[in-house]
């Protein structure tokens, strides 16, 4: 008998965002192994196993869920959002790269969902318009240095810049420090957005402008949009402004 | 009355891979506007009128949404993938900025979809694993050495790349050029992936290095994942090897 391996993308958490091709797979899975909150939000029938794990356990977790693949079990991975960014996938390919040869044979597969920064972008308007980067805050598995020098990268090419994993109880100080380098490079009135929660009941937003964001206003739910020159808060009466950037760049 | 507009992201072309929260909206929209092929996909009653229009001519499209919807109607605006990725909705939002205040009063609401790259990159593996950057190759709507300038930076800071419009009969030089520019940039051993395609039946994935891509594999179809030092193909044994990037980067 061989196992398999679906790494679903559970979208930004209300079902409707979910893709009939994941909910598919989940119908199908024997097991399911993720972080706690992630696991518990699939529906599944009462057989389905499910492997709840810690936050920051991911090549482990990668690990138990290969094994159990090679027993023959069909194993569901779960991410928020999709599992290709900042999520499982990358930890189960890890996983395999310095594990046992066998592992190559498994059935992998990865099923796309809707990013954070996706329902986020949607939710503001199009701040997404143009070029843009994404890159995590968390210092957990790259250098400090090397997340500053890709913000400021990141401004000097005028992208938009979509941060994820901006503050947590254990990283406090990190996104302070990172849009006050960003200040250096970006232009200050360039609209902020702080998107919390995207698609969820507690959803929250907050508009502001890169001199006067305050970090304060993240927590590890948010996700952090710093626009470029091209970005644009659209004013409306009674309603929250739109935040978009313009498809279109002037040559200077 | 009050119009609406919904701009709604079809996803890749997979049906499986459309939300159901896209096709609830679909089903409530009295016209589609957009890109002919986006528009002939959409499943919709005889009732529904669908106003088809030529690429490039997103503006004008976006004006006459935004018309319709203010006359009342039910506007669904389509893109393909995610619209707020290279799609409908920064257009929407540059006509209502450019257009006569009434329309900042109407209901427009974005829903966000499965986008190319998210797709492209579930198909590979876990390409998008670290830090990554999304820029499209067209120089129809900005300069080309700010595309340069661009591809410069972000190598630089070791993002993986993610090119939309890499290639058309109207602009058959670019991506040679960009290749060759990047490789000055980034380590020639890193992967690069052609995803074209993907989701749909004629889907195809062609895996090289940055030494030796061909931008001859590309057409206007194609996703080009340009891989970073942090990124890897695995090799499997009678399979397409998986290209994945590490969540980690050790400090030098």
């Amino acid at each position: 008998m061989t196992g398999r391996i679906s790494i679903i993308g559970l979208g930004p958490g209300n079902i409707l965002q979910l893709t009939p091709q994941a909910t598919q797979v989940l119908a199908q899975v024997t097991d399911l192994v993720g972080y706690g909150p992630y696991v518990q939000r699939v529906e599944a029938p009462a057989s389905v196993i499910r492997h709840s794990s810690d936050n920051r356990e991911e090549l482990a977790r990668a690990r138990h869920a290969l094994e159990m693949a090679q027993a023959g079990r069909h194993v569901g991975v779960v991410s928020g959002g999709d599992a290709g960014v900042f999520g499982m996938a990358s930890a189960v390919f890890e996983a395999v790269q310095s594990g046992p040869p066998e592992w190559r044979r498994l059935d992998i597969e990865v099923i796309p969902g809707v990013s954070a920064v996706l329902a986020a972008a949607a939710r503001l308007g199009a701040p997404l318009g143009g070029d843009f980067c994404v890159i995590s805050l968390s210092d957990n598995l790259k250098p400090w240095p090397l997340v500053l020098r890709r913000l400021q990268l990141a401004a000097q090419a005028e992208f938009v810049i979509a941060l994820y994993n901006p503050r947590s109880k254990a990283r406090p100080w990190q996104l302070a420090e990172a849009l006050k380098y960003v200040q250096q490079y970006a232009p200050l009135k360039a609209p902020v957005a702080f998107a919390r929660a995207i698609g969820r009941p507690d959803e929250a937003v907050r508009l502001s402008t890169l001199a006067e964001a305050n970090a304060e206003w993240a927590d590890m739910s948010t996700l952090v949009l710093i626009g470029c020159a091209a970005s644009h808060l659209i004013e409306r009466p009674n309603a929250q402004p739109w935040f978009y950037t313009s498809r279109k760049v002037e040559a200077v």
